[in-house]
C-alpha cells in the first residue's frame, strides 16, 4: 500500500491489518517540498509495526509543473488561486497517483501480493481527476492485464476504504482504529521542523475535520 | 515516448517525426544491468535530433525479482530457462510497462502533451503481459480518466505503432525511416561497451530478424 505520511494513508494502513492483511508500506521520495512527510511515514510504518516500509526515489522534479514538486507558492487562505473551490488545484501532481499505484502494482507482483491500498478520497479531493471513483475503477482493470498474476492467477484487488467518506468520517476510523493521529501530517508546505502551516488547503480541510470530531465527541 | 536505446523505440521515435509529431524521449534509469542502453537512447535523441531527451532515475531494485534488475543470470540460448519458449519470461521486470507509461503521462501532462508512444510489439513477445493489445488499449483509457487534459480536454492518445509488426517488419520500417539501426542495442546482457552478447533472447530475435531483412533484400 502507498503510505504518504499523511492521515489517509495511515488509516488504510491500519485498516488493512483489521481486515488480516500482512502489510508492506511504499512511501515515494518524488522530490516534494514537504518531505517531512516521508519522516511521518517512517513513524507510522513503526507505530503501526508494519511489515515492511520501503521508501523508493522517484526524481518527478523532471517533470515540473506543480507546486508541490516545483517552485511555485502554495496557494493558502484567502488567496485567489486558493484549492479548495477551485475544478483542479493547482498542487495536483502530473498523474502522481497513477504513477504511484504502478509502482505499487510492480512491488505487489514482485512479492506475490495480491492486493493495493491506497488513501483516495473522492469527496475532499473531487478536483483530482485521479482520486475519483472511475480512475480507482480503471487501475484495477488494468492492474488485471499488466501483471503475470492479474492475467494467469487470482485477480489483484484494489483496496480504497476512504472513498466515499468525508474527512470526519475518516478521523472517526483513524481514531477507532488506534491510529497515531497526531504522528501523521497533512500539510502541503511545512516547517522544516514538521510543523503543519496551518494554512494550506490540506491543513484546513483537517483543521476543519478535527473540530468537527471534537464537537462531535461532545 | 519511451525511449530505451532499443530498435523497437528508436523506430517509434522516427515513426512519431514522420508523422508531425515534436518528440520527447524519455529513459529511465531503472537500475538494469544493461544500462549502456541508456548510452544507445542518447545516441538515438542525438541521431533523429529528439526535441528533448530526457534521463528519469527509478530505483527498481527495490522490488528485486527479475533478472534485470536483481542478481539473476540472464537466460542463454540453450539453457532450460531460455525465454522465447516460456510463457512469461524470467527477464520480464514487474509491472515494468505500466510504470514506464505512467511516467511518460505525468510528463505529457505536465507538458500539454496529448500524444503517447511506446514501441511494444505483441508478436515477438506475447509472453509479456504488458506487451498485449489489451493492455495498451486499456492504459488510453486510464490516461483519459486520470488526467486533467483526458478529463477535461482533448483526449490523450497513445501511439503503438509496432503493435502487430513481426521484428522483420519492424526492421524495414526502420530502414524506410532512416533509423540509426547500428547506434541501437537490444542486448539483455550486454558487455560493459556496449557489445551485444549475441545469446539471449533479445540478441536471438534481433540476429533472425537480421537475417531475414538480408534475406529478404537479396
Amino acid at each position: 500500500m502507498l503510505l504518504s505520511g499523511g492521515l489517509d494513508s495511515a488509516t488504510v494502513a491500519a485498516w488493512l491489518q483489521r481486515e488480516g492483511y500482512s502489510v508492506i508500506g511504499l512511501s515515494i521520495d518524488y522530490g516534494q517540498r514537504h518531505a517531512v512527510e516521508l519522516q511521518a511515514a517512517a513513524r507510522i510504518a513503526a507505530a503501526l509495526d508494519l511489515d515492511e516500509h520501503l521508501v523508493m526515489r522517484l526524481d518527478m522534479r523532471v517533470f515540473g509543473a506543480s507546486a508541490l514538486t516545483a517552485d511555485i507558492d502554495v496557494p493558502k487562505a484567502g488567496d485567489a488561486s486558493s484549492d479548495v473551490d477551485a475544478d483542479i488545484p493547482v498542487t495536483y501532481v502530473p498523474a502522481r497517483n497513477t504513477i504511484f499505484l504502478s509502482l505499487a502494482l510492480g512491488l505487489a507482483e514482485s512479492r506475490g501480493a495480491h492486493d493495493l491500498g491506497i488513501g483516495v478520497n473522492a469527496l475532499d479531493y473531487s478536483g483530482y481527476p485521479d482520486c475519483r471513483p472511475d480512475f480507482v475503477a480503471k487501475f484495477a482493470e488494468l492492474a488485471n492485464l499488466a501483471t503475470r498474476e492479474g492475467v494467469e492467477g487470482r485477480p489483484i484487488e484494489l483496496h480504497t476504504p476512504l472513498l466515499h467518506l468525508s474527512k470526519l468520517e475518516i478521523l472517526q476510523l483513524a481514531h477507532e482504529l488506534h491510529v497515531p493521529v497526531a504522528d501523521t501530517i497533512s500539510c502541503y508546505d511545512p516547517s522544516v521542523s514538521g510543523t503543519a502551516c496551518g494554512l494550506c488547503d490540506a491543513c484546513r480541510l483537517r483543521l476543519q475535520a478535527e473540530a468537527a470530531y471534537e464537537e462531535f465527541q461532545s
